[in-house]
Order: structure tokens, then C-alpha cells, then sequence
């Protein structure tokens, strides 16, 4: 269970919490060198992306509405051997590796958790809104986040106590107070069963009473960094991949004042598939419209 | 009623139809200069919303979850004057005229159909899905379009029979042919009455369990564009604010080889506030599940 803290701050105050992995704590030179690593590996990925976007693609299927490209397979060999040439004692999760081994445990060792390619479904049919993810997490707790969208050449990232950025400049979390004049975002996700559907819909119903519009773009890191950089106010998804879905985003949110917690107003946890994120002053209101209808 | 063929043909194979006000049918430079003028009102709007889009902005309310902007303002009289300078005797309608001044009647008459600013929430938001649209309807058929988004510099073309284009390259609709596979855009609109938002999210539900996945963005105009390119197999939207939301948008798909229609499956009517897209192939399929839940 990785706990964020709840109260409003700006990225300026942000400060690095105990690693008991990392030797010393608040060390931000190493962590800023995993960083410039995650973000050589996103950009490499991310060019093997652009140049796939514009191809026509050979597609496999994981399921009736998720798809695997190829491009996406390339991407996570790319990232893994990168960051194992430099950190071999880290440990790995991924979404390709643990599809094929089951889904790795999360540990207290620096463990990078890595989605090639998020928003497949957006690469296959060539809608840009698509990235790469890269999260470390050191003692549970996300440190280190890149989200790249090469298409639109957006370059996400933070480092937990060092603030968070889009193309090098500084960003944060919308400064929105009210719920009503909030922008939402969410998915509808992969499953399609009657309950789930059905779940996903009154939620959504219930919700458009009370925010202004509904965004869904078809990624959750996106959708992360968008609160972030205070495009969006507000944002859950229920029952999704896995941790690299949201492990860069949540440093990222963190990073720029926002709050990263479960939807059910719990502190949020990297392995639950559960998420809601906001800026600081909407966390209360958001969790009391999403906790109506479940 | 503007009808549009429904059969399948590539934007090579269009046709201009006659239309009654320009002399001559299918005078191709005479629709070739409407584009240009077009072109250069679109991208000076563009200029000035870029601008804005980076800055504080002062906002009114239209209502409860609708703004206008300086900017729109800004824009929509830059555009008028470009259009008035260069044809006087041309007619106009554009989203804050008509708001100020009732909705303007469509006549056979060439009329410019115009949105300075579609995705003004996106805006105020900063969520970079904005665009101009700039519709001429000739005998109140759609027939040059120009959706310019100016913050990811994509813009889209067409002139009735002349085919569509993005940044001067041709477009086409996707070639998807199962329902199952397409992806849909759709927007939430911004009426929040109880029958409106249950349809709305009923309309969803529905949907969920036919299509791949959804798409909301806060811009009809690119998501007709979407449609264009594409990005998007499938696209409706059902009580929009008015005609210039979708007469760029209409000119583009058909040009792309898409096509346009009421979600009902009768004839697109410009001024009905009610529009449908798709690629060839999905309209009918389509069409059986949006009337399945009407």
C-alpha cells in the first residue's frame, strides 16, 4: 500500500521521503541520473512509436478490445535492455513480460515498472494520444516517472522532491475549487461484461450532474499527466492494466500538487488497479460523487 | 435538408453536384479560392487562439457548463472581416452571431458557417483539442471546409469534389468493416437535465457492448475530422450547438470518402443540431444501434 500525502502543496515545497533501498535519503543526484536514464529509454521507444504510427501495423489480440502491436513488444525489449545495461540489480515489471510470466510481485528493491506503448488501442487505429511509461519505484513508492507522447512531442516527467515537468518547464495541478466547473477524464476500459458496463455508465451518469464535461482520450498516463499540468481537474479509472499504467503518472501528479489516491478515498496503491487523481482542492467533493454510486 | 450520398467511393472518385448560385457547376477555381481565403482566415484565428491558449483568460458564461472567451470573440469577427473583405455579398453565420442575434436562416445563398473557436471548454482548460471551423454551404450544401487545430498544427481540408486533405496531404476514412473493432467519439453536450444526460449515458451503455472503445475530446469538428483521417470509424452527437460545428466537418468526411447522416439514418440536415459519421462500411450497422436505444 503506497500512502501519498493528502494536503496541498506546490512542486517548489515537494519533498523526498525516506527510501530505506536507497542508502541515503533525499538523494536526488541518483535520482536524477535515473531519471536522464528513463527519459533516454522513453525517447528511444518513443521514435520506434513515431515510426509505427504512420505504418500500417500487424496487430495480434489479447482480448475482444485490447491489442499488442508489435511496435509495442520492440518498445518494452528496447526500455528493459536500456535500463538492465544500466541498473542490473534492479528488478523489472512490465506490461508484455508480465502478461507472458504472471504478474510480477512489487517489492521494496528499486523496481522499474514499464508500459512500452499506452493507449494500443489509440496506436493501432492512429489516434495520437499515445506514450511510453516509465515509473521506479523504491520501497514501494513511485519515485522517478516519464510519460512521452511522441506524436505530439509531450515530455512528461518528475522525480519525487524535485518537482515535475512538461518539456522541461515546470508544471502543476489546476488551481479549480469548484467541482462543477471541473473537467473529468476517464476510460470505459477493455471489459465489456453487462456489470462492469453497466458499473461504468451509472458512474459516469452520476458524475455528469456535478462536473462540467467528460473527457476520455485512451490513456491513463496521459490522462495522469493532464492533471498534472492542470489541463484536467479530475481523474479515475477502475480496473485497469496494471501498475505501469500509473506508476510514472502518479509522480508526476504528486509532483505537480496534486493528489493521487484510490476512488473509494483510500490512499492509493500502485497494484490495485484502482486510481483517482485531482488537484488539491477537489479530492473531498470528487470522492464523494464517486463513492454515490458504488 | 442537405442529403449526401451513402454509397462508398474514394475522395478521388468525388464529384462536384451542381450547385444553383455559382454560375457553373463544378467550377473548381472558384471553390479552389473560397478554400484559400478560407485557409488564411483559419490560420489568423489560429494565431490568435494559440496565443490565448497559453495565457489567463477572462471568461463569461453562456450557462452552466458553456463558455465563451475573449478569444472567440476575437476570432470570430477577425474571420468575419476577412470573409466579408474578400466576398461582400456572401452570408454569415458563426456560433456568437447568432447567439446575439437569434439563429440565422440558412437560404441557398453562398454562407459562410463559422466557429471561431470549437472546443471552448478545452480552451478555458487548456486542453489542446481546439479548433476554427469555417463551412461554405452553396445551395445549403456543405462545400469547402477548413477545421484548423493550431495548437498541434493539423489542418484539415476539403472542397466538394476536390477531395479532403490534413497539411495538404489526402485523408480517407478508415477501411474498418466490423463494429466490433471501430472506435467511436462521441461528447457528453453540455445540457444536464435528467432525460438528456439518461439518454446520453443510455446511448453509451448500448454502445459499449458493439464497439471496440470510446472517445470523448470536446470538439465535434475534430472528431468529424477524426472520422476524415481515419483515427475514428464511428462518430454522432445529438443536440450540438448549431450548424458551424459540423459544416467544415461535413465537406471533410464526405471528401475523405466518409460519410454523413442523421443518427436516425435519414438524411444529415445541416441545421438539425443532430449528426452522424462513419467510413463506408459501418453507417448501417451503426445506424441499428443508435436507433436501438432512441
Amino acid at each position: 500500500m503506497v500512502s501519498l500525502p493528502s494536503r496541498c502543496f506546490s512542486f517548489s515545497q515537494a519533498k523526498a521521503q525516506n527510501n530505506p533501498t536507497m542508502g541515503e535519503s533525499n538523494d536526488g543526484s541518483i535520482l536524477a541520473e535515473f531519471l536522464a536514464v528513463a527519459v533516454d529509454a522513453a525517447k528511444s521507444a518513443g521514435e520506434v512509436i513515431r515510426k509505427g504510427f504512420y505504418q500500417t501495423k500487424h496487430v495480434e489480440h489479447k482480448g475482444q478490445v485490447d491489442l499488442v502491436t508489435e511496435t509495442d513488444k520492440a518498445c518494452e525489449e528496447l526500455i528493459f535492455n536500456h535500463l538492465k545495461k544500466h541498473y542490473p540489480d534492479h528488478k523489472f515489471i512490465g506490461e508484455e513480460t508480465s502478461a507472458a510470466f504472471g504478474t510480477a510481485e512489487l517489492t521494496d528493491e528499486p523496481t522499474w515498472i514499464v508500459d512500452p506503448l499506452d493507449g494500443t488501442t489509440n496506436f493501432v487505429h492512429g489516434f495520437p494520444f499515445v506514450c511510453v511509461s516509465i515509473g521506479l519505484a523504491i520501497g514501494k513508492v513511485p519515485t522517478v516517472g516519464v510519460v512521452y507522447n511522441p506524436i505530439i512531442g509531450e515530455l512528461f516527467t518528475g522525480v519525487r522532491g524535485q518537482g515535475a515537468f512538461l518539456n522541461g518547464n515546470p508544471i502543476k495541478a489546476s488551481s479549480q475549487s469548484e467541482l462543477l466547473k471541473a473537467l473529468l477524464v476517464t476510460e470505459v476500459g477493455t471489459k465489456r461484461d453487462k456489470s462492469t458496463v453497466d458499473a461504468t455508465t451509472n458512474r459516469i451518469n452520476n458524475l455528469l450532474f456535478k462536473v462540467r464535461s467528460l473527457r476520455m482520450c485512451g490513456s491513463l498516463a496521459l490522462n495522469l499527466c493532464g492533471i498534472a499540468c492542470g489541463r484536467l481537474d479530475l481523474c479515475y479509472e477502475i480496473g485497469f492494466g496494471g501498475p505501469w499504467d500509473v506508476a510514472a503518472g502518479a509522480v508526476i501528479v504528486h509532483e505537480a500538487g496534486g493528489l493521487v489516491f484510490d476512488p473509494s478515498g483510500g490512499d492509493f496503491d500502485l497494484m490495485s488497479c484502482r486510481v483517482a487523481a485531482s488537484n488539491c482542492h477537489l479530492k473531498d467533493a470528487f470522492i464523494l460523487v464517486l463513492t454515490e454510486t458504488d
